[in-house]
């Protein structure tokens, strides 16, 4: 399959690179260094994106920023990162890229743990994470020609415990390499509409 | 204890109004003919309503637009609907109400069955409410001064089958008195990060 791959410069999109690249043809996309360059949180950057790299068989979204703090402190501004970026950043890639996308394609987004099991200064990404899974949920039934959508709720990663590690006590960190074999199970499954949780 | 009541005037709003109001002070808001004027898709609106009331007992959103279709006539800009409004609004209530708030006090906010129990058409607000959803869920460990904070959400309700009733084939309406007692349960009741689901 041909597969275009937002955020495969980070952490968890370089393990999904790794996983998925010998079996299939990857298309990088990100800000910087990529095969295609894309800012999620700017709609005509993504439409740019998808009018540059043509149909696709499958989108993998392991990207979106998040404002990480105290409740006390979250403010609407700061909020708007979250917003902008993981939240509306993966809905729009989903929205503009329907018609890039092959039959039986899929689409696959990323959330994370904190939306199931919240920590202290994550109320803002687990908002984010939470609207993404109810868009997946309910974009499933209503999608075109085979097409079909999930996302992937990670754990805190092992290679970003040095990042995030005090925001997760007690948390069992996973190996990005386990967490990349969901997005493998994403696209080459059959399932729809689904939350896979590794955790 | 004196509540402040935002969506006052609509179907729900009135129903908790009749529920809430010979036991408690309601201060109704909303964006015509209540007794605060509010637009919550307006940070420096909701900033002004607070500071025009003052301290309270209790807030409760029965509001909150959102954008209704198919997803295939999704795009980033009517998808701002429900973000700007049953998303951002109702989140920057409790944002930028926390210190308006008496010890003890309490956040209530509206979602809806459809995060849950997808419709055709319904993505959108969907998204909404899972984002409120996951921001609740949150928020509530990290509350200051005993706060507490509980969302609702309502099944289609009876009175508003006229409007509604064909995106919802085979759904069992709730009456609004029925919805009502949630908003009590919330209001007076000892339970916070929770969702109470009148369905
Ligand atoms: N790491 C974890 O432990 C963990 C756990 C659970 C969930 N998650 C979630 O997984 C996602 C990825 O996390 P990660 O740790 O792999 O992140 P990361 O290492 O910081 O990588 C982020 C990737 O996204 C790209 N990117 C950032 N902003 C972008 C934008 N506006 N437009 C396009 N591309 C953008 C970055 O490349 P450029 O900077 O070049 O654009 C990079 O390739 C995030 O949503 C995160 O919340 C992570
Ligand atoms: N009705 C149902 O069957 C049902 C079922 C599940 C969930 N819900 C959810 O419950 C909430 C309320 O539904 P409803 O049917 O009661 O709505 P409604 O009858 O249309 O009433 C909406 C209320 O919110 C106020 N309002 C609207 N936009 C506002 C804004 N930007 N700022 C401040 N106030 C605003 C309206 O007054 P003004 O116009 O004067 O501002 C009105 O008081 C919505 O989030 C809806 O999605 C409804």
């Amino acid at each position: 399959m041909k597969i275009l791959l937002i955020g495969a410069s980070g952490t968890i999109g370089s393990a999904v690179h790794r996983e998925l690249g010998s079996s299939h043809e990857i298309i990088t996309a990100g800000r910087n260094g990529a095969d295609v360059t894309v800012d999620i949180t700017s709609p005509e950057s993504i439409t740019q994106m998808y009018n540059t790299v043509g149909k696709v068989d499958a989108v993998i979204s392991t990207t979106g920023a998040t404002h990480f703090g105290a409740l006390s402190e979250l403010t609407p501004e700061n909020n708007e990162v979250s917003i902008g970026s993981k939240l509306k950043g993966q809905v729009n890639l989903v929205l503009l890229g329907l018609n890039h996308l092959n039959d039986n394609g899929s689409f696959t987004l990323t959330t994370g743990v904190i939306m199931d099991d919240p920590i202290r200064g994550g109320v803002s990404a687990a908002m984010a994470s939470g609207a993404v899974r109810a868009f997946v949920k309910s974009a499933a039934f209503e999608m075109p020609r085979g097409i079909r959508i999930n996302e992937v709720s990670p754990n805190v990663l092992v290679e970003s415990i040095d990042k995030y590690g005090p925001f997760f006590p007690g948390f069992d960190p996973v190996p990005a390499n386990r967490v990349a074999l969901a997005y493998r199970k994403s696209v080459e499954g059959c399932q729809t509409g689904q939350t896979f949780k590794v955790y």
